[in-house]
């Protein structure tokens, strides 16, 4: 007798639970599987050298012919920036909206695979069958317009994933919300909400992008210099506030940063940012201009090194210089561990003599965030009266608090699943619980290698960042395995060379007498040689230096 | 005509402003230099593999003759921290108050240096004769017992230095603040005030300890098992509430991690922790007693990957665990650049099933800064009515911001001197101006080695963490150059070899052709052949991985 195997629902993330970042949900049943986001992280503080993080796919890969599309909630990097990799592995259907695809489709442009890839145009109103379920949308307030959340009818019920989102009641641009789309989605039944947690931790309600503007504005009039405005390339809302101020107290803008130019374009030729005639000047005009009549607007707003703001902040920047009385706006939050960065452009504005508003948004009021506090996520839960609660976005901590406030609104304690990547909530008539587990991880990108650098890598270059490297090499004699020539040691971000004469010729001595000594036992196997010169040549590093280098002993052979 | 040297009174920094820690402050006067405090600061970033930094004392080494003594203001490591590395250059008294000379003692102990060190005890009655200076103090409130200001009365008038400050009304063990001599100096007249900046962005007043104490015996009161909280070990303040919360709710404490354990030792033996009979219990004890009848006091409050808390948290600490409805408090607030630290040790709380409070003190009400806000510092402007002010403790922000509060108050702004480490705030005839600059930076220490890791190193070990290392070897014939052995191409942090043994074989093959196109063409000096094998090598590795790995070449001849 052959088993017939039950279908039923599966749902579980590849990546954005118990992290910030990487984003990708999958909800499946039976043979049809529909993802939802594909984004990146930026590596963690352990992972050096890395460029960016994605989610691993192979559950995906090994059910390859299941795979009906993937839908995007959004134009940010958490959401899409895995897409150039992924699609190269996994060529499925891609659905997002118009700004979303037009972002999206720069980054294909770039990795060659545009022709390539099947994309499709939805908006608010469209319904995707995917197999045996069907996606419909509902818009909601993020930093960047065009942010959707998505319901898949399935065989089991609704399960509605939020994306990035907070209730605004007074966008910028007229970016409402569907609030009656999801009180009907609500009214009709939801089995499972999936909901975001990026701030979860903070009480109250998120600020409305209005009152930036109100605020930005008051800065621009009140200026008697150029005022240079940073913020991220991807908030489009932000930027149109930029341009709606500079437009009041009669400035003209000139855009810098590759992303921030890439974006601009964009989202003006899309129709997302509204930009008067003539608004947009060059760099290179504002040098004749009166500085009052000047705005520049830049990336940089996390302090990141290499960044517009930090190069004007050090006078590196080739176009556009900051004068003392200037006026500089931060008006984003630092990412946490860009803390520092931030700091310390702060202070090389300050040492220029400009005047910087910077901290936290609640203070400026040039800055809110794009994620809804507590209330707003209990207002959520509450449009949607899920049966089944799992929060997603967000570190462990952030999702247990969201956990909390599910709670506080009257879900059942056993119906919310705080998962992590990979763990499976299973739905079977109706009834939930936590099933096996698919493989989830971090794939780490590095240079073009994806996935070539692992654990043992990545602990070499913490060793060797910590202190340094000692390469020994000696030359050996085949015939009777004497030293022809050698031992030498070179060592690289160990101790300065030249200051350190003494202790390298005496690690020298130890390597000669360790070999010598060797020999006349008779031990000649290659292995144990290098074994037993690491070693002695470790003990007395450490006895002189309480450091350790790593060794790397060497045999030649002639 | 020989040109007399004019007595003048000079005050700088060589470590404490634009930065937070390594707090070192000269005040000197012709042929007389007193030195306040001598602390360490914490590596930086880029600072690899580096363990802590201090102060370069050049200066005071050029000038040995002339330091009377170096004052320490209270027992934090960015106070006393860089006196063993100090002391054994420059053996000149140390003047200290009892709390304070405790703690240095310990390390003095341990340092060996216990013996030959000059220490005097202080208390805020004390007068001290330095050269023509005369030092006298006044009792601040800070987050450590015994700490005070100073106030130096020169030949051109009276210097005052707080040191760390807070105005707490109502402190834990009636530690007050000297409010009344401060009157009397401002009423007498200082001429140059130097004042803690570190919390000089934090609008409003910093809340009382007091009100701590209250939520902690709260917590402890309503917790049904144990209770774990962590904090600074030198914050004798909180450990003193910790104490009285456990008395009062009938808990016993017993205390973990070796700083811990060394300061409640210490501070108790002196009568500054007040510890009532059988209160301490040793961690062997907790698993005999009921759940909710034991605290445990422990080190990791900034999340550190080897303390306390966090083996605590991976269920790796040899004497205690956490178990599921534990209650973890974390009382303290993440140094800059430890919030992700802090957030994964919640995280990790979180997955045992702990109930953890953390967060802003201003949230959870377990923790209060020791530093004053920004009306507390205008407050000391206020009271000492300085004709300069120099702002000290902080990022070069803070000190900035500090500057603004000084205006506010009514300090004209060319009397405001917002400086560098080194650079000399000079006074003669009652008139303050800057002067030239001395020698002021980080000594690096790294292990037992002292200044011996500057730029080079750094910059090394940088490059190594990035993208690994490459060594090629080589044996030449000493007669004719050939090749006898090699290349041979060895890996380390570049990437997993195993996986790539087509791209080190292809790597190895270019050396080979590199090398031999060269002698073909007679190029045989070692120094442009290494060069030419790094060019081409590195261009072939930049090809194919987008990595620029460090590459080593060596040659051995025989």
């Amino acid at each position: 007798m052959s088993k017939k195997t039950v279908d039923k629902l599966s749902i579980f993330a590849l990546g954005g639970v118990g992290e910030i970042g990487k984003n990708m949900y999958v909800v499946q049943y039976a043979n049809d599987i529909v993802v939802i986001d594909c984004g990146l992280k930026f590596p963690e503080e352990d992972m050096l050298g890395i460029d960016i993080v994605i989610p691993d796919i192979s559950y995906l890969l090994e059910n390859r012919d299941k795979v009906r599309g993937i839908i995007i909630t959004h134009g940010h990097e958490d959401h899409i920036g895995g897409l150039s990799y992924v699609l190269r592995q996994l060529n499925v259907p891609i659905y997002a909206t118009k700004l979303t695809l037009g972002l999206i489709e720069t980054k294909l442009r770039e990795a060659g695979l545009l022709g390539d890839t099947k994309r499709n145009l939805i908006n608010s109103e469209s319904e995707l069958v995917l197999g045996c379920m069907t996606a419909s949308f509902f818009k909601t307030n993020h930093s960047i317009p065009d942010s959707v959340g998505v319901c898949i009818a399935t065989p089991e019920g609704n399960v509605v994933h939020t994306g990035d989102f907070k209730f605004d009641q007074t966008p910028v641009n007229e970016q409402y919300a569907d609030i009656h789309r999801m009180a009907e989605l609500g009214s009709k039944g939801v089995l499972a909400l999936l909901s975001d947690s990026t701030n979860a931790e903070r009480p109250g309600y998120t600020g409305s992008e209005r009152s930036v503007g109100t605020e930005i504005e008051d800065v621009f009039r009140k200026a008697k210099q150029r005022v240079i405005i940073a913020t991220f390339a991807s908030n489009i809302h932000r930027i149109q506030q930029v341009i709606d101020a500079a437009e009041a107290t009669k400035r003209k803008v000139t855009v810098i940063g590759r992303s921030m130019v890439n974006v601009v374009s964009i989202a003006g030729e899309l129709g997302y940012l509204r930009i008067p005639e003539g608004m947009l000047i060059e760099p290179e005009e504002i040098n004749k201009m009166a500085a009052d009549r000047v705005v520049v607007l830049s990336t940089g707003s996390q302090g990141e090194p290499m960044s517009a703001l930090t190069r004007m902040a050090r006078s590196t920047h080739r176009k556009v210089d900051i004068l003392p009385g200037d006026t500089v706006i931060i008006a984003a939050t630092p990412i946490p561990g860009n803390e520092r960065y931030v700091g310390r452009t702060v202070d090389e504005l300050m040492r220029i003599g400009a005047h910087v508003i910077y901290g936290p948004g609640s203070i400026t009021g040039v800055h809110v965030s794009g994620h809804g506090s507590q209330e707003e996520l209990k207002l959520m839960l509450n449009l949607m009266k899920p049966k089944y609660f799992i929060p997603i976005h967000g570190e462990y901590r952030m999702l247990r608090q969201h956990a909390i406030l599910a709670e506080s609104v009257g879900i059942p304690k056993e119906n919310i699943f705080v998962v992590d990547n990979g763990d499976v909530v299973e739905v079977l008539d109706g009834a939930a619980r936590k099933g096996s587990k698919v493989t989830a991880g971090n794939i780490l990108i590095d240079g073009l290698g994806v996935g070539d650098v692992g654990n043992i890598v990545l602990r070499d270059r913490k060793l060797l960042s910590q202190d340094g490297i000692l390469v020994v090499v000696v030359t050996l004699s085949k015939q009777d395995g004497a030293i022809l020539s050698g031992p030498d040691i070179i060592s690289r971000g160990f101790v300065y060379v030249r200051e350190s004469e003494g202790l390298l010729d005496e690690a020298n001595r130890i390597v000669a007498s360790t070999l010598k000594r060797l020999m006349s036992e008779n031990v000649n196997e290659w292995a144990s040689l290098k074994t037993h010169v690491k070693d002695a040549l470790g003990r007395f590093l450490y006895e002189q230096t309480k450091r350790r280098p790593m060794i790397l002993p060497i045999i030649m052979e002639v």
